[in-house]
């Protein structure tokens, strides 16, 4: 059986996995982020001493550069996160460990990884959603990973802001007020004074949930997914992910026939790594 | 060969036609869209002039039912044109015409029409927007029709509105200010007091453009097409087109690389007519 190793590369951590065919992991480790050589050699050091593995897949935060033959491949590209523009992550991993290497974003690996193991089995249409320090968003299309052009950028489109109700300008230094400028983690801190552990109060988290069935909505409109798996660190709030289903329904209203499902990851945090295991499985 | 014919249903008239395997088309009529019962017989009364054909593709305006086995499946659903609504167009013109039909949205009809011989050829993952009396897109993903659990309803989604700079409430009957309700030929003449033909003002046509590009920073954002084709009535304006070009790349600064390619339609109106034929090659 192959041995096959796992990164999801997070803005804030690395998870490193090696596993097999199944969701069962035979080590693993979180690695802070940090520079980019710092990082990607601790990553390095972790298959070399927990290995060796056949293939590794790498889902990381993007944008990046997946399209293949490009002279780019496996680079992180214009991401605002300060040190990591125009980086290469696939090709010094590859390189060092003589490996082949799948890329591809961390949703889209979170996204393969539950329709693997998880909450998104069987469903030919459905999307990823991770809401936490930035939003970001996957998925599949008949049964096969949604690129495109590119590949999806979900917490970059723009929702409703009503500025006498809420003045927070936005968080994301590209677009201000774009989704993930009004409702990542990053934007709650920001708006709030606080992180989204500590905050605590009706109207926050009321709009907070407004804002994500804004977003949803347009993803339900384009996308017309079966099932909604969404997850990350804001949506750990406790009710949170009931008010959005409830302000959804009330913008859908009833026009969109039956709606999609809305479920949070079965696979909890371990969706990006086990994806990224999966990703290694297409070489 | 086969003698395919084709119907793309409009809310304001329905084409119908009959081809083979190109794009010409050997006889064609264009029926204004009444009652449901009047409009169906006058198209049964064309085919059986006309005809015979071996099979028929329709491409409707939606909400619709396309699911396979569906009970109402042939079914334009919660449409709110008046006398429309849960009306069977599939089911009695298969069984007056003794023939098979392929049942889809006009937009997916047109988008397909397009891949066949128009605007999109060789493409893998596109879309195809149409802004007329509404707002409606389609599109394939992995060069299939993209459907998921419904089908996509791009004019619902919400975009940002600004109502001190522009106080008109929408027009959706459900929604209110949807792209739709903001955007379609109905909202701008609800707004403005004449058709969209009639328009001429930089406030009125730049607004336009305005919504029309933030609507597709969501598209964008959501399923990252290679292209987007756009037509419509409302896109006959001279400069419309180039102006919504000019709004997105602002929008869209620079973030996410490699933008989308849009152009105008190149079976112009025909596509969802051609596409229905090309449909109706499915069965």
């Amino acid at each position: 059986m192959s041995v096959r190793g796992g990164i999801e590369c997070g803005g804030s951590k690395w998870e490193c996995a090696i596993g097999g065919s199944g969701p069962d992991l035979t080590a693993a480790e979180t690695i802070p982020t940090t520079t980019p050589e710092e990082t990607i050699e601790r990553a390095i050091a972790f298959f070399e001493r927990e290995g060796p593995v056949d293939a590794i897949g790498i889902g990381s935060f993007g944008p990046l550069d997946r399209r293949p033959g490009s002279p780019t491949w496996g680079y992180v590209t214009t991401t605002p996160k300060p040190g990591w523009a125009q980086t290469d992550i696939a090709g010094p991993i590859g390189r060092a460990l003589s490996v082949p290497v799948a890329f591809d974003t961390d949703v889209n690996a979170a996204a393969l990884g539950e329709h693997r193991w998880g909450a998104a089995q069987g469903l030919d249409t459905f999307c990823y959603i991770t809401v936490g320090t930035g939003i970001g968003g996957g998925g599949m299309v008949g049964g096969k990973l949604l690129h495109g052009l590119l590949h999806p950028e979900f917490g970059h489109l723009r929702v409703p802001h009503d500025l006498t109700l809420d003045p927070f300008p936005g968080s994301c230094p590209y677009h201000g007020d774009c989704w993930e400028g009004l409702a990542s983690g990053t934007a709650l801190r920001a708006r709030w004074g606080m992180p989204a552990t500590q905050l605590d109060g009706e109207v926050a988290w009321q709009l907070q949930a407004r804002y994500l069935a804004l977003g949803l909505v347009a993803v339900i409109a384009v996308l017309s997914p079966e099932r909604i798996v969404i997850g990350g660190g804001v949506m750990q709030r406790p009710g949170l992910l009931a008010d959005v289903q409830r302000e959804l329904a009330a913008l859908v209203n009833g026009y969109l026939g039956a709606a999609a499902s809305i479920a949070p990851p079965a696979l909890g945090g371990r969706a990006g790594v086990l994806g990224a295991i999966a990703l290694a499985e297409s070489l």
